[in-house]
């Protein structure tokens, strides 16, 4: 038996947006004791990330260094992009969705998630204008 | 019930070859409704990508970017590199497999695969002389 | 039907170990001839990686990879840190674990993982004191 579910997450702007409350959620309401559950994410300008949910200044750095890993389209050591399109945040944003997961698979087990003590499950929006993502779940059996 | 198959992608240079009409193929021979296509890939010089399908300039920037990420072993900037039997793109093409996905998971529903608007799959191809890759394919019901 | 299990790997400072072996055993004792295994590490500041399990060498050049592209918190290049309650190994260690995996799916053809020739499953230890990490297996069939 399987179990689908779509989750939609309203950013404003670059950075984590934890969603594991929803998750918990989705898992509950499926009764279902030992499974595997797996999360997909329908764009190729964000990411899932799975990371420390305890110090916010975990999120920050985790942002400042992929925001210096791959700057704006702008920046001189960029020049070299030509997919420009849609502004200086459009292609550093498909970088960073190939550097990090579009999909994660977490185990059920006794009816819970797997996650460790610290770990939190979490939107990583690259993109700076507002965007809606739709995160796919799906529970196997 | 689960069906397995294996997809065989013939590489002559690296950059990106998108598969998706492969995957599509094998999720409707398979009359399945509700599922998860998993995909693994059976080496490690080469990774598995969803990225935008409609803009080729995105893949040209993506290979452009991790060129300059992880030049090749003859720069002057890669002289720590030991492992180099197999020539000057050999270890390279492994870090980049450490940094891009070797399995990936898309939920399967109403009979089709959950893939946003834009997203292609794609083998990214890191060595420079032509491959034969294989590509593993698993729908769980 | 599904199986999960949970294998303990003691770290003794950064690198790769290797955990194929226990892997097979756990496939093996399963008794399945066609499946899903996945595995999930339950930390954040570790990575799964598939990668060549022949040349030393390799698992060698991956590490001084990333040890340069992520150096320690004292280097003047990651001034930017904020997160560094734990030591200069800590935040690295959340930024690798962001750029490697933590959850990984290698399918089960004819009772046997489809892992290629030179494929070896790894855990990539980011920290350098000794840890006791965990790694949840679950086999789907």
């Amino acid at each position: 038996m399987s179990s689908q579910s779509v989750v939609t997450i309203e950013t404003h702007g670059a950075g984590l947006y934890e969603f594991t409350d929803r998750v918990m959620v989705f898992i509950r309401s499926a009764r279902i004791e030992s499974g595997l559950l797996t999360l997909f994410l329908r764009h190729t300008s964000c990411s899932l990330l799975i990371q420390e949910n305890a110090d916010p200044d975990v999120r920050r750095d985790l942002d400042a260094f992929f925001r210096r890993l791959v700057p704006q389209a702008d920046d001189p050591a960029m020049a070299y992009l030509t997919h420009r399109a849609e502004g200086p945040d459009d292609m550093p944003a498909h970088i960073k969705a190939a550097l990090m997961p579009v999909s994660l698979s977490i185990p059920v087990m006794d009816g819970r998630l797997a996650l460790g003590t610290w770990q939190g499950v979490y939107l990583f929006e690259h993109r700076r204008r507002p965007h809606r993502r739709e995160v796919v779940l799906h529970l196997g059996g």
